[in-house]
């Protein structure tokens, strides 16, 4: 029974052992076996695994990671969990629909959070924590808030072997709770702008989960701001937006399509609400951060007011934004390929991996130890590397395994480097030997240049790839015809919209796509409406979407 | 209505307007109130404002900040919720028990994460999350765990709007969950050790609670490691606690004593409990951070093997260990005094503020200029620094508000420091014109050099003074009546103990104290039990706790 379980764990950094990587070529299939019938099993069983798993693991010890996946042209999402449980992003939690998130994909949860969380205090937010049991009634208090999350909700009924009086909420989101603590601390002017963020898990009762995409549990930071006037919330909402924007392009090399939900796709609860859409490997749309402007909804409900400086007492205006683990999701599915994991520099927990290569016992002594100078050298300098001196996998092996958990660059080190006192470098981005030169210096000074460098042009080069992606997916269309033909070829759909909330339900209806946004970066000139001939004063972005 | 709410938050660093001064005073004495009559009301009515507390708000806008801190000495449990309330550290949660963690007091959590996020990392450790949805079968799994945590837990019993087929645990802590994943990813002795850690919210439905020492929801981080020997997991154990001391004495000054838990005070589920015991200042004991020999107990329940060098299946050897919010209100406790929080500087959220003097408007820019070039030389070295400039206040009541807020060193600058290019320092920790040192030149390798020192001096001091507290407070004794006469005096009690968990049980009955740890130090010598006359191997310390 036991050894029918789930693939191996040893340590971040650590290959897996030959029957590891067996079990993990069982386990997938397992895995797809049960995301066809039921998602997200709740046990695995032995018994799911069938005689064609049973011949697939017997064959398997000899074969190189990069085979247990699928292609990715094959079956994208078949791919993307192959990915996830290769590379050791995470698993499948007991409770159906909840996710542990392994110590790699934590790790670049942990590179977002960094970048993020010295952001939002240098635009002057503090960190706090707020409970996440919330009283039912709360939630009742937002009108269109409890329409939107009540068909989502956990609740807590019995604590300490007793019946609870009222029904607690498992958070889905803070905004109530939030507004119950800002109406007992705001009272004037004077304690406005109150601007705070939380890192914290949440939990929605999603009936069709996905890991990292949508799970019945997420971990996200959820920002929270108090002003006093709509100017200034309406500022924060576009700074916030912005600061993901910018994360996406600069840290996480996804060129996000920035713009407004339509009223339609609106957060739960707010007037606007912006959003970052990125174009995932299956041109599929995922929403990978949104910012909203609350107005004064929430105050309202809540009775949040402040005594401004005429002495008059008004509601606050509010702001709430947030990006989660959902956010890894995109990176799989935006860089990812056929051997896996593609990560880019600024947020892979190992940026090079040096791979030292002998034949001889002679000789093993001399490499790796120049290895380990190497290492040494560029880990002085900040690079985040690791050195794979396992003896028990073949150089060729080790190269497939790094390259499906996405390191961005390779060093191997054989005895005529060391002779030479050079190193052969690799790009995870650019296969093969077109990704390779030969004869580098070991000269710690030319070294750490050389691999900054090359870091630097890997996340260039794949921001690029998937700029050059976005673009040559999206097609402008000025008819509703032109949007069908669009979506039915996978693509995104921009065209000019003026139409009604009943229309842009009949698009996604008759073609399961959404808007997506009303992107800040309009065409200019006149546009008419796709779907009615009206003017239309926008452009608005329709796609498929997780 | 809304006027009586609570106190004023504007931002971390900004003192609060007079208002807030008033309604503080009034929202403190309305806590108390409901604390004794109803511990941690679900909510604030304003009815529950009476005639003294009336009165009180009428007069208290002439008020300096400490004087709406109870004295200590007079009541150590309504001091302590003053300053949380004062330093804005925490607040009430509208959910019985719970609490908000405000910025200051997030502050305070977020430096002892910082400290022992990099020493879990050294150690080898990952970061990783598992969901905080365990199937309620899970926790009957281990005998000695159901019964230690089922009468604390929360239940979810609805999700998505439907009754659910098994209730759902809201973690209490995770052993369970973590072996049931170990169990599918540890194969072989290849695998081990494993060693993770996750930083996570956990609820346990406690009745009596009190901010940050025991609410129903709190932050913490949960270590959990796997092994292949019963030695590794005992070295394991020791060194996580070991880091834990390390911690408590040279980050939070406090002199905890490190030792092992005596069988009736071990964790639900383990076979050994290694326990940090600080001394609060009303001389309860708080138990700060355990770390956990779990032996097999969790991976026969479990199932959790791995097959050893020799072809065998054995059960894996486990830890786990935990550090919680519930040590910033150990920091309060051992270092506050009258005047408000008192912190030690290596992890004070502000280590240094610096208020200007200006009496006419001519001098106000020299000296707010100088103050800035005093701000900026220190936030350039490291120091984190608060320039107090606003003009709503009176030197004399930032002084007081900054001291309530336990900033260690205060720097003083008025017209004639700025013509004789000196400034003032002031010592939180010594009181008045004895802590005052005058004439510092602001020369910034001088000045520079000068703060850093202080503040070193001042972590040291801060610990001595609590060494010597602890000492003084502790009594050894070799008798039962002796122990009874120590308890009685609020001190604790140090003796020789050999004997039955009855007797452990009856002198809790009997005096309220309860064996805190059999320390590490043992004095030499031929001991004999305190209750038994028996030959003893060990000494004990019992104490009234937390």
């Amino acid at each position: 029974m036991l050894s029918l379980r789930l693939t191996s764990f040893t340590h971040l950094l650590s290959p897996p052992s030959s029957a590891a990587i067996a079990r993990r070529s069982r386990a997938i299939l397992r895995r797809r076996h049960h995301l066809r019938q039921r998602p997200l099993a709740a046990s695995f069983s032995a018994q799911s695994a069938t005689a064609e798993t049973q011949d697939r693991v017997n064959n398997s010890k000899n074969r190189v990671p990069e085979q247990v996946i699928t292609p990715r042209s094959q079956d994208f999402n078949a791919w993307y969990l192959d990915v996830i449980a290769n590379a050791e992003l995470a698993d499948y939690g007991p409770v159906r629909g909840t996710m542990v998130i392994r110590p790699y994909g934590y790790a670049i949860w942990e590179a977002i959070q960094e970048y993020l969380n010295v952001k939002f205090k240098e635009t002057g937010h503090s960190n706090m924590y707020f409970p996440q049991f919330i009283p039912y009634s709360f939630i009742e208090k937002e009108a269109s808030h409890v329409e939107g999350f009540s068909p989502e909700l956990a609740l807590v009924t019995i604590g300490g072997g007793k019946e609870l009086e009222e029904k607690l909420v498992v958070r889905p989101t803070s905004e109530t709770i939030v507004n119950h603590m800002f109406t007992q601390w705001i009272h004037s002017y004077r304690d406005l702008p109150l601007l705070i963020n939380q890192w914290a898990n949440v939990t929605r009762w999603e009936m069709r989960t996905k890991p990292f995409v949508r799970t019945l549990e997420f971990l996200w930071q959820e920002g929270h701001t108090a002003h006093a006037t709509p100017e200034e919330a309406e500022d924060e909402a576009i700074q916030m937006i912005d600061i993901y924007t910018r994360f996406a392009y600069e840290q996480a090399a996804i060129p996000v399509i920035t713009g407004r939900k339509s009223k339609v796709e609106t957060f739960a609860g707010a007037c606007k609400t912006y959003t970052i859409e990125a174009m995932m490997g299956d041109k599929k749309a995922l929403q990978a951060g949104t910012s909203h402007n609350l107005g004064q909804n929430f105050s309202r409900a809540f009775g949040t007011q402040f005594t401004d400086e005429n002495g008059v007492r008004e509601h606050i205006w509010q702001t709430s934004w947030a990006i989660s683990t959902r956010f890894v999701g995109g990176i799989i599915m935006t860089h990812g390929d056929d051997a896996g994991l593609m990560l880019p520099p600024k947020i892979a927990p190992i940026q090079v991996v040096i791979v030292p290569i002998w034949k001889k016992d002679d000789e093993k002594a001399a490499v790796l130890n120049a290895a380990l100078t190497v290492k040494d050298v560029l880990q002085k300098s900040g690079i985040r590397v690791k050195l794979d001196d396992s003896d028990q996998r073949t150089p060729g092996w080790k190269f497939n395994f790094w390259e499906m958990k996405g390191v961005p660059l390779r060093i191997e080190i054989g005895p005529r480097d060391v002779a030479s006192g050079s190193v052969v470098i690799s790009r995870r981005d650019i296969p093969g030997k077109q990704g390779k030169v030969f004869g580098i210096s070991m000269e710690p000074s030319n070294l750490e240049a050389y691999v900054k460098d090359k870091l630097d042009e890997i996340q260039s080069s794949l921001l690029e790839r998937a700029i050059a992606f976005r673009d040559s997916n999206i097609v402008d269309v000025s008819t509703y015809s032109d949007l069908k033909a669009a979506i039915s070829e996978g693509k995104w759909a921009r065209g000019p919209w003026s139409a009604s909330d009943e229309d842009e339900l009949k698009v996604k209806e008759e073609t399961g796509a959404t808007i997506r946004c009303f992107p800040f970066e309009q065409p200019q000139g006149i546009k008419t409406c796709l779907m009615t001939g009206n003017p239309a004063e926008e452009v608005a972005i329709f796609a498929k979407s997780y």
